[in-house]
């Protein structure tokens, strides 16, 4: 200390896409810490895009950021200096650290921040995907929700994205038939490849739905949905009878007015089972899925990759990355 | 016999409503009776929207109705020949006996004709409401799927139907704060003043929505939804965390190209769980909703009320009754 910490706060909202005027970087002195305190510089960012929901003034599962406000973000960091009881100079931490170069933990209210246990084969970066809430996501949406069956067939959405490369490959170890639907041939040959889907489908080509529906003979029995619209309509077109469908994001609509319009027509006639899931329900069951993902990963059975990005001032940019598409895996921001 | 039946049958699918060149009327006779069939005369027509996406050529719950063939209906009627063992002279059965005057029972193929007990306090046409399709679907949506807690909010649309006016009154035998939504004024003064809902909303009512939310303080638990559009849109944004919406209909949709078009948004928002239902999967288990049903209406639990209109010829024009909201409680055509 001295410190000067960099920070990306909230200063109008997002109309569509992240413009140069909606995070704004400012600089402040950090404050000798006080009794109960820590201080952690932050090393990565997960850049997710539910980030695009927070920056929105509209109902939504958490409290939306506030104009003014530090731009909230799940990170990794470590403790530079501690006076908190809990944490000592160090400590690899992981929690909501928001866009900034530092951030405070303060007394009992530590936002969360939980210590990263160092268990062999695991990198810091899979509790940012495999680990993080990409991984609790995958494991409990298709899981708990789902409980697919050997022989079935699950259709995932954003199949190259963090959560969809994940799901993908759980159902694999849980013996579906896995096709993927991603918006580049890359991430095609990626996820089909690496991960071991057995079908990946560019929505992005003219002939798609007859791609999937060749890809599904037997029908869809769960969609993991993490994109809506035209994408959730026509994998709905597919689906049997009282299938499941897991509705776990709808990025297509996140920069419009109305997001994840479509039909119910196919969940009557169908007698489909639509839920709605948010990983946060799920906080007191985190280390149960974290023991299982983190044996899966060290035995080799589930792939992870990343996209980085360098630099806090490219972080606003990462977002836009989300809905361009332009990660495959993990959308990390490195300071 | 000699016996002249006369018969509605699907001439060209609709475009909209029924149009009078849709179903034509013919008249054939009916050939002598041979070994294992019977001969039911028809008495009452049950009209349901569910007949309006069976004349249209879309993928559906059963097959389409085909062009030429005598219109699906279910009905009571009354043996009047039989030599078929299961059926005497007298008997009266239930089953889809068609838009005709006479239904022909064959051998093992009975289309599911099954002959009515005799109940004390309930009349023939209470087999056409509370012990029929519209009193089994509001038993299994809303006791099976949903599952109703003393103390919760049900909002149930389409509230002065045939399924809607009993599945209020079910929430309320299970304790629940019971809201319906109906079309005209008249509708919701019966709903709430005969059948015992809490509040009644006419969603014509330029102010409907602010009512919706003022009948529902602590938000609805449950939508049994038999609309769609943008009655179940206003219904979803009034829902609570972990809601469960029963998706029994999308009528405001039926007569349009894309039915139930409506925000995914709210669902995974608000994690709910939305179940699409139709009817035919319980029938092994009609005979328990049977009992309770009818246990209910012997002891008052359960009133019902009928539209009727009288001859084959007007069997059309009661399709479309349903989809301009002229009926209130069952709506049955008496031949």
């Amino acid at each position: 200390m001295p410190y000067t910490n960099r920070q990306l706060k909230l200063a109008v909202r997002p109309k569509d896409l992240i413009t140069p005027d909606v995070l704004v970087l400012s600089e402040s002195p950090i404050a000798p810490l006080e009794e109960g305190q820590a201080l952690a510089r932050v090393k990565y960012l997960s850049i997710d895009p539910t980030m695009r929901v927070w920056m929105a003034d509209i109902p939504q599962y958490m409290p939306p950021v506030q104009i003014g406000d530090v731009m909230r973000a799940f990170g990794l960091a470590e403790i530079i200096e501690s006076r908190h009881p809990d944490f000592k100079k160090g400590d690899k931490v992981s929690g909501l650290t928001g866009f900034q170069e530092y951030a405070l933990i303060t007394g009992k209210e530590t936002r969360g921040f939980q210590k990263l246990p160092s268990i062999p084969f695991l990198s810091d970066i899979n509790f940012l995907n495999i680990l993080g809430i990409n991984g609790m996501t995958a494991y409990f949406g298709l899981l708990d929700l789902a409980k697919p069956q050997s022989g079935e067939t699950l259709v995932v959405s954003a199949a190259a994205g963090a959560t969809g490369s994940i799901v993908g490959q759980l159902g694999k170890i849980h013996g579906c038939r896995v096709v993927g639907i991603a918006g580049t041939d890359e991430k095609c040959k990626w996820i089909k490849e690496n991960l071991g889907f057995d079908a990946a489908i560019n929505y992005k080509h003219p002939d798609w739905k007859a791609q999937l529906a060749a890809a599904t003979p037997k029908g869809v029995d769960i969609n993991f949905e993490n994109v809506g619209g035209e994408v959730m309509q026509a994998v709905l077109d597919r689906m049997n009878l009282h299938g499941r469908v897991v509705l776990c994001g709808l990025i297509s609509g996140y920069t419009k007015q109305d997001p994840g319009l479509a039909s119910f027509g196919q969940v009557l006639i169908k007698r489909l089972r639509v839920e709605g899931f948010i990983i946060f329900d799920y906080v007191s069951r985190f280390m149960e899925a974290g023991q299982k993902l983190g044996m899966w990963k060290m035995t080799g059975k589930l792939e992870s990759r990343e996209t980085i990005v360098k630099g806090l001032e490219k972080a606003p940019d990462a977002i836009n990355m989300l809905f361009r598409g332009d990660n495959i895996g993990k959308l990390i921001v490195e300071l």
